[in-house]
């Protein structure tokens, strides 16, 4: 009781998630509309306010994700849509910028106008007083269309160090339209951490509406920017999982929230549970973009916990505070010891758990598996990105494991005529089939020999294919690991494969992937009703 | 003369590099004694005032650099070496760690020492008192000797924060022991930005010796918390080249240095020229670590300055600040656009002009190859990971293209014996290679074929390479997009290639990058002096 009321008083701070939108614009990032689809209902678990989908004025893709996102129901993130405050030229009527986002039929409007004076002069080339008309029009155009309204304020730190009064208008103005929140944008990213601090502080004594803060990393303070408005009255924060975005990203909200939690005594997602999920969160924008995951992130990164081996490691187990900042389990992180087999037995017996299997962590035989996987992770593999490999590794060292696929030989052939040929030998059959690449290939000549005998197997599809070369030293002869996502239509499970050729390493990926779902199917009789990702 | 003036008034932080020191012990990094030497000598050039070259008495390595770089007369930087305060067991006169700092023969000590009292009676297990004694007598003996002394106060925010008189009085034995700088340190990186300027300021009002601050960046404020430190008062920063360091890293001097300078106003290293030189400093690092540069890093990345969106690279070129935080030529850096379905003409002009083609945004070929890539994009293509094949489209538009590549044929084989055979038929020459997979045999049967008539295609090499599948339906079928990026030691560029097939496209992204190649040295004749990626 005591506990709930204390929850109850603890000031919230509310995050906006904007991957999908401010994140889409960083150079080498581009999502599917499928891709949008599975990191919104992501981000919806983790507990976001706000989901940022698109700008839906500005591209058909946009505008699909916000029908497509209509399907399903989200438990507690509204699904909001960008754009512009109206053309100088347009009445809010004719506006096809703010009537794509009424079109887009969302519970929620984020509009951009301009604050910066030689924006509004130089760049949109308006009077003072129009742009303020602007702004205030568009603002009550959707507001009378019933949407909630969060007004960013572009540019809004360096208007105010080169034009206060003009910027406080601004602010003043979208409040008086009726903003529900107003979020102050450091655009540019060029904001000092102190700056943001006493500016913030100006604009909180004056407002009287939520202020919300909109920050990028171009002087490495996208966090602490974030981090400093909050501390000067913000309770609506803008970033992207990763830090994702335009020149050196925006604020990453990974980093942003356990701080603002932990070290900040905020509320904030669904409090402490969710912090648990921004690892996996973060593991997962990565694969999608086809992106090594940054070891040094903070606070999820593989090494963001590492201690060397020695005294330091035997007194971190002893006084683990006087060592580390937090403790890493609460963000779903690991402590990482250089020389310890220990790390890592607790996340196979999770693993294990959610496929029906209870297994003590200081079993012998999970030892022994995870020395394996660890010998496997040297060459290339990361028992991260397909877990599915490694359970069917752990599987064969609990005796669990039965043999289904034998394959004793397999041959791809491409030529630039686009056709491929693929033959394979599996459970003593020879089949041969035509594919489009030689992935499907392998993949046809596979299923023709095994569907006789599986029939399960025809419910298995590919949802995701992804490739990249995990060593140091690139070139054609780097280890390539391939990642393959597959469904039944009920769960989802991704397998890997390690060769130097892109081709072996796919066709051991088809098989784990088969393999996996016959051992679920056939050996356990019992299926996750989770994703395992 | 009055710009002299300005300059003696204007005031002054130092910095001290541990790149040699706290940077070799983050995870994967291994510094030889010659790297070390390279690496000393390029930050006397770029102008820092401390280099910490190691510590003396952990490893014979770290030994030999302060007797080797003795040999090389630098122009500003002072060697430093590092260890602790003496051991609670040991007089000054017998502990090896002074010792050892002593026979390294340098100008300047860094010495660290316990001041969170949780350390002192948990870990170090002495009394308060004995604490101080050994900081006293470790500062004055080496002091005694003629050394500068800088007193790394370890933990020092945990320690003021949970015990702040201990935590003071130990810096204020320090300083009475006659400390040149005591540096304050944030050893776990965990003080949000606001606590370290609250905490240094506090201190600064307490003491009157020169201030210095070390921080990590476990909660992503690394370079945030050295900047609020130097708004608080603090003259003197530590930290590392692009952030190597323990766990997640050391405050990264290449973000940090830039800010102090062009929007604080203090002068660092050599003044504004010294500038220039980090990005250069940086990819030095990068490449002696055999680690790709972080495109997105602050400041120096190669998306620092990028611009995407089409309206936006037209507004930047005519009013850049207001959408540059800084000019970019200020840090050595370049503005770049990035090519995608957004953007329009002026982005490839943009590209053209830096392989030395001026064209006019309105020139009529200039749309056509628009066009052709917009058309590709909509298969599958994205041109921002891959400018140098929309570049070539833009050649053939624009008359400028040479056909060196004639490809009639090609074949590739695959088993599962692990080997690859690859056939190719170019400029009727038929050639055969043997590969550890098929974009390796591929490749070195196109140079065997090529590289007689062009010798210049040895240069070039393979150093990243990515596939992932952009279409909206993932099966074994669908269209996989090959991204490679080259380099010839020189510069950089990324071409691919779409197709059903892993190995077609990424024969296409692979003949792209060698006629690319041929194009800039053959018939453009004209080599970019910069990196195009």
């Amino acid at each position: 009781m005591f506990f709930h009321l204390c929850l109850v008083f603890k000031k919230s701070v509310e995050v906006l998630d904007t991957t999908l939108r401010d994140g889409s614009q960083g150079a080498n990032i581009s999502f599917t509309l499928n891709d949008k689809i599975k990191i919104a209902l992501m981000l919806d678990e983790l507990g976001v306010d706000y989901i940022e989908g698109g700008w839906p004025g500005s591209n058909p893709k946009d505008e699909e994700f916000f029908k497509e996102i209509k399907k399903y129901s989200l438990s507690k993130a509204k699904i909001a849509a960008f754009g512009s405050t109206k053309r100088k030229d347009s009445s809010v009527n004719e506006d096809t910028s703010l009537n794509s986002i009424i079109k887009a039929d969302v519970d929620v409007a984020v509009i951009f106008g301009k604050s910066w004076s030689l924006h509004v002069t130089e760049v949109l080339k308006v009077t003072k007083q129009e742009n303020l008309d602007i702004v205030y029009d568009s603002i009550k155009y959707l507001k009378s269309h019933g949407l909630k309204v969060i007004f960013d304020a572009e540019h809004f730190y360096q208007g105010f160090k080169e034009d206060p009064e003009y910027a406080i208008e601004v602010i003043k103005t979208a409040e008086a339209a009726g903003a529900d929140v107003i979020a102050l944008a450091d655009t540019n990213g060029g904001t000092p951490p102190f700056e943001i601090f006493e500016i913030t502080k100006k604009v909180r004594e004056i407002l009287n509406v939520k202020l919300g803060v909109h920050t990028h990393n171009d002087i490495g303070c996208g966090v602490a920017n974030a981090l400093m408005a909050v501390k000067a009255g913000v309770r609506h924060v803008q970033g992207t999982i990763n830090g994702i975005g335009e020149r050196t990203g925006n604020a990453d909200l990974v980093q942003i929230i356990p701080t603002l939690m932990l070290k900040m005594g905020f509320n904030v997602l669904n409090g402490r549970e969710s912090l648990k999920k921004l690892r996996e969160v973060s593991r997962l924008i990565y694969e999608i973009l086809g992106l090594p995951p940054n070891p040094y992130q903070p606070y999820v990164g593989d090494n963001a916990f590492a201690h060397k081996a020695g005294v330091h490691v035997d007194a971190v187990m002893k006084v683990p505070r006087a060592y580390e900042h937090i403790d890493p389990s609460l963000v779903g992180n690991d402590r990482k010891f250089v020389i310890s087999e220990l790390s890592g037995t607790a996340n196979l017996v999770s693993y294990l758990q959610k496929i029906g299997i209870v297994v003590d962590k200081k079993d012998e035989r999970l030892k022994r598996a995870l020395n394996k996987i660890k010998e496997l992770e040297t060459k290339g593999y990361s028992f991260d990105v397909g877990p599915a490999s490694a359970i069917l590794i752990t599987l064969r060292e609990l005796n669990m494991y039965e043999n289904y696929i034998n394959v004793e030989y397999w041959k791809v052939i491409n030529e630039n005529s686009g056709l491929s040929i693929g033959i394979v030998k599996v459970n003593s059959q020879l089949e041969v089939a035509e594919g489009v690449g030689p992935v499907n290939a392998i993949d046809k000549a596979l299923r023709m020999a095994l569907q006789r005998v599986y029939p399960e197997i025809s419910d298995v599809k590919l949802i995701d294919y992804r490739v990249i070369l995990p060593s140091e030293i690139k070139n054609t002869e780097s280890v390539v690991r391939v990642t393959i996502e597959f469904t039944d239509g009920k769960i989802n499970w991704r397998t890997e494969g390690v060769s130097k050729s892109v081709v072996e390493a796919s066709v051991m990926a088809l098989i784990d992937g088969l393999d996996y779902y016959l051992q679920l199917k056939k050996t356990l009789k019992v299926l996750p009703d989770k994703y395992i990702t």
